[in-house]
């Protein structure tokens, strides 16, 4: 046989993961880091009285004013009807409170309010000092690189527009 | 009041989560990316009849010969009750088999068997289809720098030597 025409590419090359190794596969490895960051977060939220769901919760409405409860659950990385619970107990701690939206009767926005603001004043050197001992030892610039890159990728699988 | 003496630096400076933003904090942003990453998996592994602990467990033993139980736990980041459940499973169906350890009588160790390979053959394009969704329009070099960040914060924070 003397085809002259050159090999047809593979319609996908898609590495084995034998190849690849375990350590090359990025979901595997922010899945490990996510794993012991979040265990370690819910450990330290409950010395303080808080759950995993409240304390994210706290922290988006520190920095975004009055979300929607669904947003706050995209934001917040939590399930809506977990974050409802934990909405129904900050809101009986007066930590956030929650009001009817003004162009949609039937859409809740939530705020935090002064008390709110101060608890997460005493959960964010937890949530810093955690991204920083993430990133000892690497330097500026590498990190600066690494959040774009995991901007870049949210963008790639994100469903939501926020 | 002539101090000469160079003013001390600050104890430690930590950036402010509204000065930083949302989107400048690391943790933040790799929730987002592994929480959509996880739920597409579930979804998709629920519709080859797999869950995720399931999943991961063949997708680690594909790679790794015959770890203990324990160090499963770690690599597939599943609670050790969970995937004991998901072990049960898996044996049950054939996937796995499980033998003690010829050194420690108390230890398990977990290998995965003909069909559990074939098994992990057709959930393995998902994953690797997953994992370039998430990096489309990022170029290798990004790619690569990025992986090489990973490894560094695994090993920052990681609490087992594996």
């Amino acid at each position: 046989m003397t085809d002259q025409s050159p090999p047809e590419p593979p319609p996908e090359t898609l590495p084995r993961l034998g190849e690849l190794g375990l350590s090359n596969f990025a979901p595997y490895l922010m899945n490990r880091i996510m794993g012991r960051y979040n265990a370690s977060f819910r450990e330290e939220m409950a010395e303080m009285g808080l759950t995993t769901p409240k304390a994210r919760a706290l922290a988006v409405l520190s920095v975004i004013e009055g979300p929607l409860i669904r947003e706050l659950a995209v934001y917040a990385v939590v399930e809506q009807s977990t974050l409802s619970r934990a909405l129904d107990q900050l809101a009986g701690e007066g930590l956030v409170r929650r009001a009817t939206d003004a162009a949609d009767s039937r859409a809740t926005r939530v705020f935090i309010t002064e008390p709110g603001r101060a608890v997460f004043e005493r959960l964010w050197p937890h949530m810093a000092q955690a991204q920083a001992r993430m990133f000892r030892g690497i330097p500026e610039a590498e990190r600066a690189a690494f959040l774009g890159t995991l901007k870049k990728i949210l963008t790639n699988i994100r469903k939501h527009e926020l």
